[in-house]
């Protein structure tokens, strides 16, 4: 612990997204979590409000401009960052959680989450490293963290995007665990007593991720999310038609991912939890001769790959330190 | 209870199938589970393996030359059925859970089963009475009762097949709880602690009840099942190129099933938990303009319409009862 | 279904306690649910909010006045009945559910519940038929439905005390699914992901079901509340210093519920899931050599048993109709 | 990683102890898993098991006499360790996590797990750091890793025994996830469909953890176990009648672990999701006035501070390394 020498501040330390970096980050071997806010909960110890954390952290109140550190991570709603991140991104490193630095025509974010943009003219770095070039996250003062939907979608889809082997419209058929939902959705709707034992489709026809998803693949893509009664865990069943065999397909994935740490392509469809806890993405690739269909199984756990995690590796890019710092591999099983 | 005057054997009672055969029948206004047979357990109390139930039935062996009863129950691997059906059905009525005599392509059956039919000349009714002509059913001295999968699928896929509007593969993105798998699986996969807090995909490409849902829509289509972290529920979200109208698909949805008293239309993309315990099949259907594809979206029961329900359903129909005796239509929630 | 010649109405329809008393009542032979209301939803359809039922009905407003029916349900939070009870039970029959009438002394319900009594000299017979004299509830207008805790506990405690082997303060390690808390409590700590896959305690000393129990044992009891990850289904493992043999113990219950239909002595520790959806309450009475300390586990669901079943039995002793008419003796299982 | 100099190896790998050691030591600083190995799956990769873990081990078959490691931990059965351990020993330390060396009196050893012990002269030392003499760990070349009841149970009880406080029986009602009943427990009543949703008690007189505990209590405890709907995670709730006053409570519990890492007395009752993925105990300290009874609280991961991390803590302590090297210590939540 005593070789940590750069600070960060998580703002929304609470929040599922936030107080998962935060548990990572106190784990981290260069970085410290040196200031943790929160709008509601200022004042209180945070665990007080994370009693799985075991640290003496107190929250305190977001002050953009008194901030001293070399990296501050914005996990908040929609509609934060915009108004803070370019102010912030002056000074030190920052990482977006949200969707306001995701998409860059602004007439999409508009009609996708009902808010006029207030700062049009930033730039920020799409940071999904295994799909980016690198060179653009590391010299980026702003790195906007991709959705949890769109990572998995994307690592599944996007090698088959750039081998040009897609003869039709994929279909991304996703279910996530409820804590994508984040830790303030106080309605009915994720109560225990409402989510154990079921299974759902919700925003069946045009959720919000689907133009994120898009921006990237270049093409329409039909995206359905389902609400998995499980608290972590995503996963996103691509059924692509494609002019290929299983074996092209497997080389393409082979090839698309061959050294990255974090991308594992495996032999049997894989369980969401045996990534709950790891930043690892788990992807297996099948194909239907009969109709001509792949089939892309992504997973991964929605708050570490899909938020958290995915934050900190952009973080370790921009701050030049190893990429897997910090960063767990295993899943936590049983 | 003392109006009872049909007799019912239920043969595998401890299984999961069988031991909802029994609750249900237990409550059922004119037929009494009679006998009820195992072949572990023979001799013990049924409650000493079900002691979710009330009653004081014993546990017998399958006796087949001396059951006097008017309908049969075979709730028993594929392979078992095949048998003993025929004989049993010169004497009463039968219905048969298991897959022995869902395909009338015994080619089909030896390859997808890998069992060679030994009762080829048989002629069964398939027991999906929404979808098939019910005088068959009610003619017939033995019917197989449909797979779990097959009844969701087909119940939200047929009417856009018959309505000529399909443009393309049919892709069944399927889920279902974990007791489709059976009591006896006594697997690592199906251990507590290996399915709880995770969702996968399994038999990825190639699932044996791909040809029954094909028997039925004559044509190919691409079915992948998913394990869900529920003991019970099953989903279908069907996606189908269509070549049509979100208030024609509607219309299509609401003819087909007018005057069905176990499928419901529903506006709200439906939890498999609001079927549980129930006979219901409700049934979503959305559309997407920018994709030109339908999203149908069914949820059962896997024990009640995808088992046990539905033989019982069949049951009534063979034995001139209400359709609906005995038959749950509210779900248990929470 | 035509026979039903008696209405009922429920009040808080859409909450766990109400909408399972309706659930109920629709497969009730002789008592139809003719009205329901709530406060939140009233002119919405039922199924709007309850899409597990299978019915036409529509939510109303609470209009007591008005109230053309032969029983009432009042399924609200305290405070609600002592307003309503007393001018409701002039005109029929009426169960509440909630606590208003259960403590006959009123300076205890205003210590516990924190609210002054409105309606101080009215009369109500506790409904815990198994342990009351039945001809009490027969005559009585209104009803106070026991807590689920004090009816699990008094079950499995009881006997106990009436045979007069307690050597000791009983302590009850109760557990109970979080249906128990209700619908509407939108609050963090009911979300599904703070509950899934952990238990705690809460309330751990003082919780306010312990004078109900005390006023019927009329001796101190410690009394644990857990929280289990589970939608329904309530146990109290109840360790009890007694001078007594275990033959001896369960002498004492089998002769405390001779002939009750819904108290079932069973052999082995039982699990909560083999009552969930049913009106039983299964006890298991175990000793302890060494210590000299029995051991009763009794469990029940929550929102039957402890709850809307409850309710249901206690109409149907003032109604003088089968004391089991309309209540499922079956647990759904898996 | 490059660091590491000190190779263990962990007999029984693929088990759910056994895996979770791996996964902890793959992240440890100084100690490498070196040797894995498993009886039924000797030759497959480690990851075909243990698909969460991301590691290029190979499972290899025991072979004791060829072990060149500085450490070995046993997750085995019980009746495994009498053979091997004692070999083991005079080459190397040696970890068990079985019962063979926890109980000095062989008699009850016998009695309890129904084996002639075969190792009757092997000294071992108890490996529960909070409560021993550490100097016996540090110098043992055997440690006999406690059971995962008995670490929580004593962690909130030994306290109370050695202040001098207790004025009758304690009775430990404990609950425990899924995970303690081990990865081979291939029968029906760990099946997912028999547990989720449900809750019971089992072994409910004479679990044979009962010895363990009252070894070092030195006095007879009365302990149920119950079954928890979860994976991970074990309570004990401990209710002891005590001569003593709450603030006299809270100073003896404070002053027992001061300075103790693992250990943290908390103000709410602690739900055993705050301590899954974590070495951690949390203990939480009431005291119920009228009844004079103390209520002591106590969460443990059942596989971590119960098992693997445990062995870990005790393995650090014999190499001579930092007790909580490699040791989580937050929890992973939601």
């Amino acid at each position: 612990m005593s070789s940590k020498r750069l600070r960060a501040a998580v703002v929304g330390a609470s929040g599922y997204a936030g107080s998962e970096l935060v548990r990572l980050l106190l784990d981290h071997p260069s970085v410290e979590p040196s200031i943790v806010t929160s709008g509601r909960s200022a004042g209180k110890r945070l665990t007080d409000e994370c009693p799985w954390l075991y640290t003496d952290l107190v929250l305190s109140p977001f002050e953009p401009t008194s901030l001293e550190v070399d990296v501050v991570f914005l996990a908040q709603e929609s509609g934060f960052a915009m108004d803070h991140a370019p102010g912030l991104a002056k000074r030190c490193k920052v990482v977006d959680l949200s969707a306001d630095f995701r998409l860059s025509d602004l007439d999409v974010y508009r009609s996708t989450y009902k808010i006029e943009h207030r700062a049009p003219g930033t730039t920020a770095s799409y940071g999904l490293p295994e799909l980016v070039a690198r060179d653009g996250i590391a010299g980026a003062s702003l790195v906007a963290n991709p959705g949890c939907y769109p990572t998995a979608t994307l690592l599944a889809l996007m090698p088959l995007v750039r081998a040009g082997v897609i003869g039709g419209v994929p279909i991304v058929d996703a279910k996530s665990g409820v804590s994508g939902a984040g830790r303030s959705r106080q309605e009915t709707d994720y109560l225990f007593t409402e989510i154990t034992g079921g299974f759902k489709a919700y925003a069946a026809v045009g959720h919000r991720h689907t133009p994120e998803i898009e921006q990237m693949t270049g093409a329409p893509v039909r995206f359905t999310p389902h609400l998995l009664p499980t608290a972590r865990g995503l996963q996103a069943t691509v059924h692509v038609p494609v002019k290929t065999s299983l074996a092209e397909l497997k080389t393409i994935f082979q090839e698309a991912y061959a050294g990255e740490r974090f991308i594992r392509i495996v032999e049997q469809p894989p369980s969401t939890k045996q990534v709950v806890g790891s930043n690892r993405c788990d992807i297996y690739v099948g194909f239907d001769e009969r109709t001509q269909m792949s089939l892309v199984i992504s997973v991964i756990d929605n708050l570490v790959k899909g938020a958290a995690g995915q934050a900190i590796q952009n973080m370790n890019i921009m701050l030049g330190l190893d990429e897997d710092a910090g960063l767990p591999l295993h899943g936590v099983w049983p």
